[in-house]
């Protein structure tokens, strides 16, 4: 078998371990056993315990970056490019829950520098959101809201209001105790939600304390 | 000085220490440096180190939900107790970012039974939460909205995303490197954000991906 072929049998062991388990309660024995290999080997391959966890965000974390990234349909419509993005999210995260149980909780559990390169993900999705949101602002403005165009920092401070939706949201929906959401059912919540909000934004519309409410 | 008076001093420091050195890194001579009490003091007053930094993540935990409870105008429109609830939460973050750093990432750093107290209080956010959504949206139902009541289970996701939400958002607001919002223009992106979303689910309206974009 192709070293590379083992490596992620290996990695796929490891990351269902220290999600299932945590840092410190996986051992490599197990980890070994359940990728069907000797425990040598998995020490020749990825050298430590760190290493091998440190193997296993890179690789969950780069994994969800590229579904979200490859979800997206680039020349659909605003809302259509945002609801392909958040059902790229939850389905990936649906199908991948240990992963995301490891970047979610495990990797910010377990301190840095694992923290830090689950925070430099982050930093990446809320960039990417923000650019997407950037263009649709652009896209969107007309009549009296050109006047009054999104800025760099309201499109930033939007993208993470949406991540830290979608983020609890995949939480709910991966709780192990059941009661939470499928991922159809998050990704149509939370386009819900953010969809009329951010329509609204979009189009220069804003709320204000001083103004009642409409229903 | 009275024992009550005292034992809150401690805890002030202990809260501080732990929330800037993480649990592992925060020794109890500091906590009692910074107290200006002597460390069998401490002990005598709170026994150990691990329940030290049990009675910092309840009293912190206790206090940002009274907070959060106390600030919502419950006699208002809709959409002024949804602002006035996420006011009192960004206010309070931004007064206590001790208290918030310890809640939102030391204690679910820190493992259980720490991590399972901070759900519980997360718990009881969104049942508050969802609860104040239910009362919306039975007030703002009217006309064909009638006959498509929000469930309790779409409140409750929509609880989860806006919890989320506001979590990301403190979370940036607090962020010792800078750049992220006040308490203030926090609570006004994620009002934005929210309001105008909710308030067209609050009225029956839905997005479906069948129809294209308004903007």
């Amino acid at each position: 078998m192709p070293r590379a072929v083992r490596e992620q049998q290996m990695l796929d062991a490891a990351v269902r371990t220290f999600a299932r388990r945590g840092y410190r309660n996986a051992s490599m024995d197990d980890i070994a056993e359940l990728a069907g290999v000797s425990k040598p080997l998995v020490y020749l391959y990825l050298n430590s315990k760190d290493e091998l966890f440190a193997a296993c965000v890179r690789r969950e974390a780069a994994a969800l970056v590229a579904a979200i990234r490859a979800a997206v349909e680039h020349d659909a419509p605003a809302d259509r490019r945002l609801w392909s993005g958040l059902h790229g999210f939850f389905a990936h995260t649906a199908e991948h829950p240990d992963g995301w149980t490891l970047l979610h909780v495990q990797a910010r559990t377990h301190g840095d520098p694992f923290a830090l390169e689950v925070a430099a993900m982050r930093v990446e999705i809320v960039e990417f959101v923000t650019h997407l949101l950037a263009v649709a602002a652009r896209e969107s403005a007309c009549g009296p809201a050109r006047a009054r165009r999104m800025t760099g920092g309201e499109a930033s401070g939007l993208a993470h209001a949406l991540v830290g939706a979608a983020e609890s949201l995949a939480e709910w929906a991966s709780d192990p105790a059941g009661g939470g959401p499928s991922a159809e059912e998050a990704a149509a919540t939370l386009m819900n939600f953010a969809w009329a909000g951010l329509g609204n934004l979009l189009r220069g519309e804003r709320w204000s304390p001083g103004e009642h409410a409409r229903g």
